[in-house]
């Protein structure tokens, strides 16, 4: 087996492994119905993860990852509030579209695990970042003085989430009309 | 069995029902499973409803009832269609909230089954109808003209429908709490 293969075969797993636990749920899967699903045999499984939970674990945070990396970026660092919150958002859908089978199980997760407990943990700190950004945002007074930063945090990103339920990467809606039509909603936040 | 004593049953037993069918997903309850959880044995559960899919259906019903029932309101009826969207807006929050149990039953549907998609049918139509109340609004001028009436509506119920997943009646934020910051944020798109 050539190290190329074994990538491959990784990542098919990983992809496949994201998809079945978030159509099944990750409790209601077991490594056979994975071996079935992706003609895979359960010891080759095991050859590349040495659990479901390590399966689970890596592909979460694939999605958590990503979505940290947007505030590395430069435009997430400089410029004020608001321009950087419009930076992570363009960036968070786009990372959504990217990754989704990733993004899509890491929004079933609920926590029954200690690695799910864990991107949960993580998904909080990202949470808090996102709602600094709108505090300040609010503060410098280029969105409206009335917003609770914490509720349209939360409303603003289970609009980007809810995403996941409908949207699919080359359908007749590119990914920067999606960007354009979150944005348009974000900006009709400003002052 | 007074009637009273069995409309208790009935509500009771739906609203466990509809919680149970969201928790584990519809396919992986049995009738069994319901008779442990409410405590109900199977034969009178049976007295109620003749299947299972039957007592989805009601559940379902019951979440899609209430939100077109938000259509038959006068408020949704006269006066420029921006107002008629921000009452449909604000009232299927506070539906979401009241019925939030079967909202979320009925949010969690893929169509697997004739009754779910009977229901999957009758949101398109509530879709449909709230599309054409932006598009009117556009069209008015009252709503930005760039805004897309279609992904538009995806986003703001996307939006609404993801509060599903954290808000709970009794909390900190009321619901009114919630419906202000909901029409704070479908208010920024208007002109």
């Amino acid at each position: 087996m050539t190290p190329a293969r074994q990538r491959y075969d990784q990542e098919s797993l990983l992809a496949v492994a994201a998809q079945v636990f978030t159509e099944r749920g990750y409790d209601g899967t077991s490594m056979e119905d994975l071996a079935k699903v992706t003609g895979i045999t359960k010891s080759s499984i095991y050859h590349h993860v040495q659990s479901k939970e390590e399966l689970l674990g890596i592909g979460l945070d694939r999605a958590l990852d990503a979505l940290f990396a947007v505030f590395d970026e430069p435009a997430s660092m400089d410029g004020k509030a608001v321009e950087r919150l419009r930076h992570v958002v363009r960036r968070t859908v786009e990372v959504l579209v990217a990754e989704l089978p990733y993004v899509s199980l890491l929004l079933r997760v609920r926590g029954n695990t200690a690695t799910e407990q864990r991107a949960l943990d993580r998904r909080r700190t990202f949470d808090r970042a996102v709602r600094a950004l709108f505090a300040e945002a609010i503060a410098d007074g280029d969105l409206r003085a009335g917003l609770d930063p914490a509720l349209t945090e939360r409303l603003v990103f289970g609009m980007i989430n809810s995403t996941v339920e409908w949207y699919r990467p080359r359908s007749e809606i590119t990914v920067d009309d999606l960007v354009g039509a979150v944005l348009a909603i974000v900006d009709g936040l400003r002052r």
